[in-house]
């Protein structure tokens, strides 16, 4: 299951024409999200804060729908997150992902 | 009590000399760590994860003393946010966080 | 004033949804932007050359804009904080700021 | 003069022993401070504010020195440049750097 | 040669209205690009590496084509560059490379 | 030997305590570092490239050190990585970089 929520279509090509580098981020994927220690829902806010403090457009979204569509995350819980963004980060990475987070809650 | 929690030293400095950035970043501590929908150690986490994400030794220290002094927050719930780090950030932040790590839990 | 200047349409969606963190956002914009040792404008220039220096799309292009609109800053009061970023930040942050402030002077 | 300014210890080094390197460095900080549309003490701040929120203590260091001893930019100045680090790149930079900040008056 | 390789047309404006950090650039170029230890294509690769660790879309995109065009750099060359990227810099910034290399490699 | 080059000493705490990680890790420096379309040592400038430009002291001297250690490279070698850095990633980085080389090669 975990493939279909982390790896994006780009990892397809991956599969097919690199399978070395297809399994060591299936093993590092594997190794990052046990749910060990802290649930794979709080491992999956904490990958969600650093992409947006990131301020990388891409995978903020990427990681947005996956919170909500797999794992039931909340508007208002990524909101919890956005705040520490706006903390650690500053406003420009803040304002970037509400305005993501309100395009893909309206859709 | 969050005064204590995420202010360092330096910012009594900053509450004496400058007042108005003091009151600034107490409203800031305070709208990011609600707990509302997240609870706050949830948040502290994802703090963490984006400070050691940034490879700031210093903002990483504190962030790891503080969760562990004042959220009883476990080393391996710290391991479990940086194998986040290490999937999102790569390899260099996560040694010199997992280096830090060690570093404090030895002291 | 300072709010039409800093604040962009998403943060119209914050201040209905989420008045706590607009608040600590107007808190934060007026501890920053005080004129005090500094005049307002410089204080613009500075945060124009940070979103620059940061490579972000999004927030250099509305920093320029409105440091145009708001501020009566010119195009080569900006080119003359892009010549910072070049040293500073290399030459990839500073063609992308060229090629913004270009599309944008021209519109 | 802008050579004592701008250029550190280590360019020494590179001065002797890569001149092209060094020839090059010296033509960019000539086109990156000129003093035309802005005052070279405004660009200063723009340099010392793209560092601050880049958390690049060294560099951090070397600007502020470099501002108070060069230009005889103050104390309050220099804080005026991180109000607005702290809004654009959040508190950890702002705090590292009002942290060397008080290290280095205080010296 | 150098010339048509590393501007983009941005570049062109530059040359025409600020001929002084058009040739600040050129000087930059010329002592970046050296062939002098390491051969000109393998530094036209640590360009692409250090871009796409970066996760900049733009950079990276024209880091990609001139390395085919110009420099002969085939895909599978691209892909040891972002293998390497995975490593240090992440999953994110890795994907995003991969995404932009296979629609590059498609046109 | 892969093992030995590109591992720190806080990997043996980690091949200890968290074998996962440990075997993540190494699966990742494997499909990172093949040797396939460019050798090894490219590889290993480019990683050096990567960290110097992310202004990362610690792995920026890790890499410095094993490439000169184990694949032999060069001072000047490492100077055209850092020229490319200059160019990249502005002023501060390359003399960071610069700084930490000279330092490294006294030793």
């Amino acid at each position: 299951m975990k493939e279909d929520v982390f790896y994006g279509k780009g990892m397809a090509h991956v599969k097919e024409d690199y399978p070395d580098i297809y399994k060591a981020v299936v093993g590092l994927n594997e190794a990052a999200y046990t749910g060990k220690a802290l649930d794979y829902k709080t491992q999956k806010l904490i990958a969600l804060g650093i992409t947006a403090a990131a301020s990388d457009d891409r995978a903020m979204k990427k990681q947005m729908q996956s919170a909500i569509t797999e794992f039931g995350i909340t508007k208002d819980e990524i909101v919890d997150v956005l705040r520490v963004v706006l903390l650690t980060s500053g406003n420009p990475p803040f304002t970037k992902a509400m305005h993501i987070l309100y395009k893909i809650t309206k859709e």
